[in-house]
């Protein structure tokens, strides 16, 4: 950290899977709170949470909450985002905000540190967190990009339950308890919550989330696609997705083929490059068949890159499996060093 | 059928996931059995099974277990099918294997009934069926290559786990239990029985399946590039794969990315197209989120299709999702659909 003030922290959505972890992350970043302020519905108000060996209880969120906030941290839904992040920059609060409210909002800046920490010097208030399975993907892919420049992505992904909330991870523990009896399986809410149709995840693949949109792919699939291009400034770089709901609990992995500018990289070459990237660790030794797999990365906060292969018929075209914690590095850690680097760069009042 | 004609049958591995099948389908499609030997390991050889309401005990595989037999289908592992393949053709039999023992064998035919099955006339006593997911995909894509052209395919495949085998099974479920009761995961079948290292496969995915090879693909990565040309006559065929086997029991799932020859194909196109395709299954429409699943697919001899979407940037690229039965028309329908054809089209005396 840049100097020893502390900071006035609000977590809005304090009891879901993603705020849980941004507590777990806080704590464990030793991060410079003076004041910890828990946010919910007021449906959760009034239960504690255990923080830093003290009992915080969690307040429901209004307007009024986030005076005083130096940093606010909002995870719960975009509605809950859309009618109070406003409200707490008004306040003086700088929010970092990890729904797609904001996202693709031309004034808000959309943000990886490894990738484009700078864009955090234009925000006006209000910073957005990517979409968990775009992150780890642009993550692990600029530091090729630097190097070798970048032509082409077209990715299908791999994705756990928790993306989805603690509802999901219910559900499929419920769900698989059940199959194991030889039970029939009820479904409510995957592959997307709110919508017509549900099908079990147990034992199972959906090749959705969240809503279809009018041209056939999903809004995840258009998050991939759309945020990558904003987070790179790469507004023209061709990018595909397909995102499948798999029956795991935590991390997201993905199968990635890129396409490099420069002629004559190695396979060796990505290995180095990905070696020396911040945030990033390469697993991958076939003779020791070393890969990530969603349980090896599970509760951790690296992004993690394996089965790097060029492509056997295009000399520009590599294959790489990339996999991350979709609750740390997806969601709260991402936040977390949001917040880390406005304090670095003492950005921390808004313009 | 073409005749009224009966046929010594053989099973080779008919206790294995895959000879289970072959007993289901060949009683299913009613095929003209006069007599089916049962033939397995020294280990498995003396029990029973019922078939047609008979019991048939299963013996062990000898050279002279095929005098007499039109037709032996075998399932039971590559070094069997090679100690024993060319006796029972000695024997006059003809054999459908389904292992990869010959299958790249230029000699040997690769036949997916719906793509080349006058491939067939050119054997010489064995015929050879194709890798599970590589039979889905090539039966998917035939009738769109045959329309429009094919110039380049990438496939991420989401492969379950009985393509390893019974033991595989039972390992998932042993595993999901323990999770699911916050017991230790012991891993000692995948990602590949005999291999030095072995992973969990219970809520986790694992980016190998089959050895990996000296230019860092994995075997199954390698097949279904191989093959996939070699069924489709198209040598020049630029192909992709990267395999993943997932916590699921059933039926492979594949995102499938290809680019035609022609230009103005429609996603429309592709749909009226696959509807009119042999074996295929059209189930694609986001309107009511009608797209094929592991579960949905289970126990059905078709290979589905959905989520056909044409690619953003690239006016001759589409995704699709592949999804079909890996022990029936990946294995067991397969191979007895090869049968069936051999009948139908009289070439059960071999050149």
């Amino acid at each position: 950290m840049a100097n020893n003030h502390q900071y006035h922290v609000a977590i809005v959505g304090a009891t879901g899977a993603v705020g849980q972890k941004m507590l777990e992350t806080l704590e464990d970043r030793n991060f410079p709170i003076k004041t910890l302020t828990l946010l919910s519905s007021k449906r959760s108000a009034g239960k504690t949470v255990r923080f830093q060996n003290k009992d915080i209880t969690i307040q429901e969120a209004t307007p009024e909450s986030f005076e005083g906030v130096d940093i606010a941290l909002f995870s719960a839904g975009g509605s809950v985002t859309k009618a109070l992040a406003h409200e707490a920059v008004k306040r003086g609060a700088v929010v970092v905000d990890n729904t797609s409210a904001y996202r693709m909002d031309p004034e808000v800046p959309l943000v990886v540190p490894e990738v484009n920490a700078d864009d955090l010097k234009e925000h006006k208030g209000i910073i957005a967190n990517p979409n968990c399975s775009t992150i780890q993907m642009v993550a692990a892919l600029e530091p090729l990009r630097q190097e070798y420049g970048l032509s082409r992505v077209i990715v299908s992904t791999y994705q756990a339950v928790s993306g989805a909330g603690n509802e999901a991870n219910d559900e499929l523990k419920n769900q698989s308890e059940a199959y194991l009896k030889g039970e029939d399986l009820s479904a409510e809410i995957l592959p997307v919550k709110g919508d017509e149709r549900h099908y079990p995840i147990a034992f199972n693949a959906l090749p959705q989330i969240d809503k279809f949109q009018d041209n056939g792919y999903t809004f995840e699939e258009m998050k991939m696609i759309n945020e990558t291009k904003k987070i790179m400034h790469a507004d023209q770089l061709p990018v595909a997705a397909t995102c499948v709901r798999l029956p795991f609990f935590t991390s997201h992995a993905e199968s990635v083929y890129i396409e490099v500018e420069k002629d004559n990289v190695s396979v060796e070459d990505f290995k180095q490059q990905l070696s020396n990237a911040p945030g990033i660790v390469l697993e991958d030794d076939p003779s020791t068949q070393s890969y990530p797999t969603p349980l090896s990365a599970e509760g951790k906060r690296d992004v993690f890159v394996g089965r790097i292969r060029k492509d056997l018929d295009h000399d520009k075209g590599f294959h790489l499996w990339v996999v991350s914690d979709n609750l740390l590095k997806g969601a709260a850690w991402n936040s977390v060093q949001i917040a880390e680097e406005l304090i670095e760069k003492q950005l921390l009042t808004k313009k």
